[in-house]
């Protein structure tokens, strides 16, 4: 048994295929001097060759997973369009006679080398990346296949030492069971790519990839814990195989709760909603049964183009994704960009602190031709559902005052054109700044509702930007602070009897769901896969308990201590989960749990060759 | 009368000096390629003697201005360490054939002509830094002097189209009472170094050079109303000659207070302290009758050099600054480097928000090595006056109390060796996360005394990176929600009986002072310069007014309902100082007075030729 990181979800077992330690075979061909401009013209062509060909994936991926891992191959666009990568091949062409595509590998060797010595997760990424990029342009060049697995055999488990994005999305889900990688990490974009495909990835492993496994060698994985076992023995199979049994009892029993209303035993309903990035993000939600989206992002309209979406284009989305949700609630949060998220065609600047800089609702202020545009599209499409406009990153009550003055006069042209809308729109706030904690009692007497954005609030709360690796541990969640401003957002909305939502990361984590039933939130946004496991919570939390549990956790004072008790509260829901199911430990808990904890159970032994891949999770529920 | 800004206070009257349009005769020539490696070779020469030249003028400056100010020779020196300009260069040598002065006035001419066309504030201020560079460059590459001004007439005014902070700091106080220049900007560093040199400086014109003045001229210029007057009239020289002298009388009146107690009218006592970052500060802040330190930045200690500071050398400044202040409290602050404050030694690598990053606190608990040598030097300080320790952007009680940890164990250590220090150093912290301020109950608990850094604050709660001009109207100190945050902070210290302060920009803001005696702070902390100014104030403002006030304050939804409240309040403080003083509106409601505004009194003429600098004031007061 070998203990890896579990980077995808699910339990894979079957025969390993092990892919060989592949390196190109570039002859060092050199070339005369009256050659360069014809070597130029080959790099050239395979570099246009490449770029169409990740276009092509990317359009692919369209339709199986979100932007935000369809963005990794952005990345390696990037690559390519990056005048110093160009110029370091150029070069050694020009400088070296070399032919294009030693060029290219002494290239890739040079960058990868660089990064490589930095020793640091980020940097050893980027190298992947440009290693993957390189043999992308490689095969161009010298004209070869991508490399082939076999399709003939039994679905199996790849393993390889390392694997690229690429090489992934290549993969044939009938054939691959599941991967194991040596090198890797949870961020890395294989692990995401492989999250969002569903399969079941565990990397990280401190071995060598020779002793590992041999091709045809049985294998189990399980993307949860982190655990590998190489040739396991016919008790360990059956564990497995039992595991397997009740992960898809776990999940069916759970799409069985799609369509049951989300209310607690002692009846306080709450509605669990959707936040998606597109139409066809729709679709996921409305099959987890989602009441609703509670965030649409408008953002992603925005992006992957070269100018501003025109009026029309927008309604027609805003207006099939309302008509889609058939009198479900549909909140549109306006533009939100700028921070880590911006557009080849609007210039920001360079800012030395972009998460406190020029961003959503202010450039939005500042450019009331782009607003009123998206304002217009959104109150077109309120006449084909129950839609509702949220602002992002209000600090003040002059910027909601100056945001609704500008709703207006697009209500008013809408009105002199003839064109028919939902007068009465309601409009609110997301709350995700501290000033807007404060004044919470100010800023819900000028809007309709709140909705609270927990990532960028505990961020601006702790002053912790959470993709900073070196100070991720402060990034607390349940920090006693964050709690306080939970309760002081809810407070104000209850005292003006408007709606209040949550839609941050915290909406899917099972741990603060009696938090939101403690504080009598109206309506909790996540990603659409948490939406059936907070449900299944749900219908086993009382709203008593939750009353009790918040009256202790007003009185820690350090996240630790408040973790503590959350997370005893949750352990005892799902025991009440399991005594409902009746079957032993249900699969939920066993996946939260600590990796390396062995699983318990001794049942019969299933067919091997089975892949089971839990949710197909991967897109993170950041709004 | 020419309306321009106001960039360094002060009032000056005299003849101008008109500098010419100065242009470097750069014969354009061509080298041989044998050549080459001399070029190079008489490039390097001419950048290690330009270096040396800007580390020279650092340490003259040592003496007269703040590290703030001397940083601006850092951002030079770093552009002749920076490859990209070097390549640039070397590259017109190489390709071009050009001689070293030729490619050096060619880069330059190419980044300043592209920093230029980015038409944005930073940029042109980067510009001008390179041009200030390169023209450092091109005098050792041509041999020629510098820029050379008269010395055997009458002290002059100044006028150029522009100037650079090289050329500021050669100018010889005696000979030169004011300056004028047509292109600049409040932020730019001509105007930072005149500020901290005590020249009036009017810059931002918006007329050509030869339109504004020749040589000989007579000329008025207003550095706090931005007026520029070339050949005034009788009257005007009058009137201007009459501001003077009320300007000097108000110094010589302020200057008396120095010795008087800060308490208001209704007896009230607020202390008066200094932010500090040097022991060459202290002086000026005893002269301005300072009662301790409030804020010794310990950070300027670590800077301009190549390793950290010894425990030895960093006891013997604290204990220096302890010894002078005879008594008066001195608040120690651990180290606060991160954010935008670098050392060149320690690496903290790329951050993409390093305001949100590994910052103080956060790097000292990460390196207890270097904390503990700190907090040993502090403590061994202690012994020599009333020392006490505070600790920087703490967001949790686990900080303090990790923090406090590693001080007990200082604290062992120097009793096992038998080092004597104060064995109940009081130990505090920096309240400035928003964090910080919602529990500011429960860290009240832990610590002795509670500083407020308004800078910081202000930026998280608000989201606001002050530094990022596209969104400076948002940085708001006096926003609702700001306010509560210091309601809320101070509330909690007085519940627990602690002391409270407050160190950051706001503490110097008269229209802030009444926030302070309302709320029943204990002391308040600023730039040397503001302390006298404060005070006067202080000596006209009645607690109980200011408590009325603030009930009123409480009620604006507004920032700007809330400065007209202030505002109007400080006008009736200043009016009550000048029926106090008996002799017409005091200088300081005139230099507070929105720009443009015409002066209104008329009394006899002084002799012109006096310049009549305001407060050296300059370096801002922030934490």
């Amino acid at each position: 048994m070998i203990q890896g990181v579990g980077a995808s979800s699910g339990i894979a077992m079957g025969k390993a295929f092990v892919l060989p330690n592949w390196e190109w075979d570039v002859p060092d061909q050199k070339i005369d001097v009256t050659d360069l401009a014809r070597e130029f013209e080959r790099l050239y062509e395979g570099i246009r060759s490449s770029k169409r060909e990740i276009e092509q994936i990317k359009g692919e991926l369209a339709d199986v997973v979100g932007s935000e891992e369809r963005s990794i191959f952005d990345a390696h666009l990037a690559i390519l369009n990056d005048p110093v990568f160009m110029n370091e091949i150029q070069g050694i062409i020009k400088r070296q006679y070399k032919a294009a595509e030693a060029a290219v590998k002494e290239a890739i060797d040079h960058f990868v080398t660089m990064f490589d010595l930095l020793d640091d997760e980020y940097m050893k990424e980027r190298a992947l990346d440009i290693k993957d990029v390189g043999n992308r342009l490689l095969k161009h060049l010298l004209g070869m296949p991508e490399i082939s697995l076999p399709t003939d055999t039994q679905p199996f488990i790849l393993v390889a030492r390392e694997i690229s994005p690429s090489q992934l999305v290549h993969l044939n889900p009938q054939h691959v069971l599941g991967i194991v990688t040596i090198t890797g990490s949870m961020t890395s974009h294989a692990s995401i790519m492989a999250r969002a495909l569903g399969l079941p990835l565990v990397t990280g492993l401190d071995v060598p990839l020779e002793t590992l496994a041999e091709t045809g060698d049985m294998m189990i994985i399980d993307g949860d814990t982190g655990i590998v076992i190489p040739r396991p023995t016919e008790e360990q199979i059956r564990i497995y195989t039992e595991q397997q049994r009740r992960q898809t009892e776990h999940r069916s029993r759970l799409r069985r709760l799609a369509g049951v209303r989300s209310v607690t035993p002692d009846g306080k309903e709450i509605a669990l909603e959707a936040n998606i990035s597109s139409l066809k993000e729709l679709e996921v939600a409305l099959q987890s049964g989602a009441a609703g989206v509670g965030l649409f992002r408008t953002e992603f309209l925005y992006m992957d183009r070269h100018q501003f979406p025109g009026e029309d284009e927008q309604f027609e989305v805003y207006k099939a994704v309302a008509e889609k949700l058939a009198g479900r609630p549909l909140i549109i949060r306006t533009l939100d960009i700028g921070g880590d998220k911006n557009l080849d065609y609007f210039e920001i600047g360079e800012e030395d602190n972009p998460f406190l800089g020029y961003r959503a609702i202010r450039i939005c202020l500042d450019r009331p031709d782009l607003f009123k545009t998206q304002l217009r599209a959104i109150l077109r499409a309120s006449a084909y559902g129950k839609v509702k406009i949220m602002y992002p990153l209000i600090s003040s009550v002059e910027e909601v005052r100056a945001a609704n003055r500008l709703l207006e006069e697009a209500k008013r042209e809408l009105q002199a054109e003839g064109v028919t809308f939902d007068p009465n729109v309601p409009c609110g706030i997301m709350i995700e700044l501290p000033s807007a904690v404060t004044i919470a009692d100010l800023l819900a007497e000028e809007v309709d509702f709140f909705s609270i954005g927990t990532n960028d609030l505990i961020q601006f709360v702790l002053a912790v930007d959470r993709m900073n690796e070196r100070i991720s541990r402060l990034y607390q969640p349940f920090h006693p602070a964050v709690l306080r401003m939970l309760r002081m957002t809810v407070d104000a909305a209850k005292r003006r009897g408007i709606h209040v939502g949550v839609c941050g990361e915290m909406a899917g984590d099972p741990r603060a769901l009696p938090i939101w039933l403690g504080l009598d939130v109206d309506s909790i946004s996540m990603s659409s896969h948490s939406i059936l496991p907070i449900k299944e919570h749900l219908l086993h939390t009382h709203r008593s308990d939750s009353i009790d549990l918040l009256n202790r956790l007003w009185e820690c004072r350090t996240e630790k201590e408040a973790i503590r008790l959350l997370e005893a509260f949750r352990l005892s829901v799902e025991a009440r989960m399991e005594a409902a199911n009746g079957d032993g430990k249900p699969a939920s808990v066993k996946r939260s749990a600590p990796a390396g904890k062995s699983p318990d159970a001794n049942v019969p032994a299933a067919e091997p060759g089975i892949r089971n891949p839990a949710r197909p999770a991967g897109t993170a529920g950041a709004p």
